[in-house]
């Protein structure tokens, strides 16, 4: 079985090692062509030049699997696919596309006559070895087509992926995973940062991370990975306190919205983040100047730069 | 080696099933004495009537392990205690007491010659088979005095069980660690709420949840938890939406605020609890009629009881 890959980052590269390994043959294309290349020298994938190329290179039906930047990267590549794949042929997008997108594209592919399904994938750089989770929206057929594909991505061949139900579902149950994920990485976070700060105690975080991954109530992968990092360093000096965010978050939140649905604390894990990247600092200056404005208390002049 | 327990209720009776399966002579005193007597037909627990007659029935040094309601019951027993033992017995709190009632009382005993070790306990009624997560506080000679029990009662002779600390600083990090507990509980309930709202997709969230077990990011044993549970009733419906708190909850969010550090999703967690226990109601009227007094918005009549 072949598979056009598109987009071989820390996500896509180390899903074409587990894809072939796994006795499927992977033609691919990355924008960085050295990327490609140094995939064609370890396991042997067909590299190409171009997404045209690419698709060229693949027997019909074709099966093309993205995992790209969500957004203008993805839907430049799903209209440059209309173009050049044919009836018959099939697009699954792993990226982390919003999906209403997914559900938009998949209408506009069924117009060119190609099947669509979009895969949330969960797993991040620890996929290639452990295997990846897959939420798997679109057609049974669609479906049925990239299921030996599923099975060999999947932790187990019947563990860890689903078919969710119609396009646009799995992006749906794969944004609202990483909104479960703001929200249990916040709460680990904030409960570390009270064991560090009452500093009578000394108390050591690896260890108690550690202690914490064998027969507790919170035990976790995340938690896992924070014993491991904690044992390398539980002081964090070093480690500018910035937190990024990236569309799942934001989604989610404005999904709880749309639904009318509360959900106070994983939209509020999201506004935590915005805090950490200085998009507070505005409203704390003013809080600032108001209480010195009613009780004459004082403000801290910022330095000049 | 003996040990005498005093609380046999789903934590203290499963506790002992473990340590007298792992070689411990356990006595009991237990309020209901029928749960103490089952317990000595089950296992040949030494059943004692009272405090006292536990106390005698035991070899000095006694070790006595209390897993009972924090507050005035343990309080209560823990003075009758310091009475009833001799100096160089050993005290263990295995509830979930308040930090600073442990730190005092590690005092109170030392004054008393006895022994102190404050150890919060998790893996609820699941520990009989897999194993208790013990944080111990006290003194170095407390915990090598216990250390066979805490070895047993693990998951793992050499895993899952840690000297925190001084006295108080076990129960502080079982504190911590049900605080997180609460925020992840919330950001899993939350997530499950908007995959049941979006009900155009018609999710299978029993399917999810089991898929999310093998490689997601989120996989944890709540998430075990929430799978299983879920496989057998994913309406709930015949569930009243009513979640209870317990004092560790409480007790983290007044720590971040003694400390000034903020811990918005945990606190928000508890909050949210509140607010299904009917404390939201009275400010959501208040709401209510806020809006009908500015813009003239019905507001819904409360129906007779």
């Amino acid at each position: 079985m072949q598979l056009g890959m598109i987009g071989l980052g820390k996500m896509g590269g180390n899903m074409a090692r587990r894809l072939q390994a796994g006795g499927i043959t992977i033609h691919g294309f990355n924008k960085d062509s050295g990327v490609t290349e140094q995939l064609a020298e370890e396991i042997g994938l067909v590299a190409a030049a171009s997404i045209r190329a690419l698709v060229d290179s693949l027997d019909a039906p074709r099966r093309l699997w993205l995992m790209l930047p969500a957004g203008e990267v993805t839907e430049a590549v799903v209209r440059e696919l209309f173009d050049a794949l044919s009836p018959g042929d099939l697009i699954v997008d792993g990226g982390n596309s919003w999906f209403k997108d997914s559900m938009r594209r998949a209408v506009e592919a069924r117009e060119h006559g190609i099947g669509f399904v979009d895969a949330g994938v969960s797993g991040g750089i620890w996929g290639l070895e452990n295997g990846y989770t897959l939420m798997a929206g679109g057609s049974d057929d669609a479906i049925a087509a990239i299921e030996p594909l599923l099975k060999i991505l999947a932790p187990q061949a019947d563990k860890g992926w689903i078919h969710t139900g119609p396009a646009g579902s799995g992006h749906f149950t794969k944004m609202i995973h990483n909104g479960i994920e703001y929200g249990m990485m916040q709460a680990y976070a904030e409960g570390f940062a009270l064991l560090k700060g009452r500093d009578d105690f000394d108390l050591d975080l690896a260890g108690i991370a550690e202690t914490w991954r064998h027969g507790s109530v919170v035990r976790s992968w995340l938690l896992d990975l924070s014993a491991g990092l904690l044992a390398k360093d539980q002081q964090l000096d070093g480690i500018e306190p910035i937190v990024a965010d990236s569309g799942e978050g934001r989604w989610t939140a404005l999904e709880a919205i749309e639904q009318g649905v509360p959900t106070p604390v994983m939209s509020l894990a999201l506004m935590t983040r915005f805090a950490s990247q200085g998009q507070q600092d505005y409203s704390a200056r003013l809080l600032a100047r108001m209480r010195q404005e009613f009780g004459g208390h004082p403000v801290i002049a910022a330095e000049a730069d």
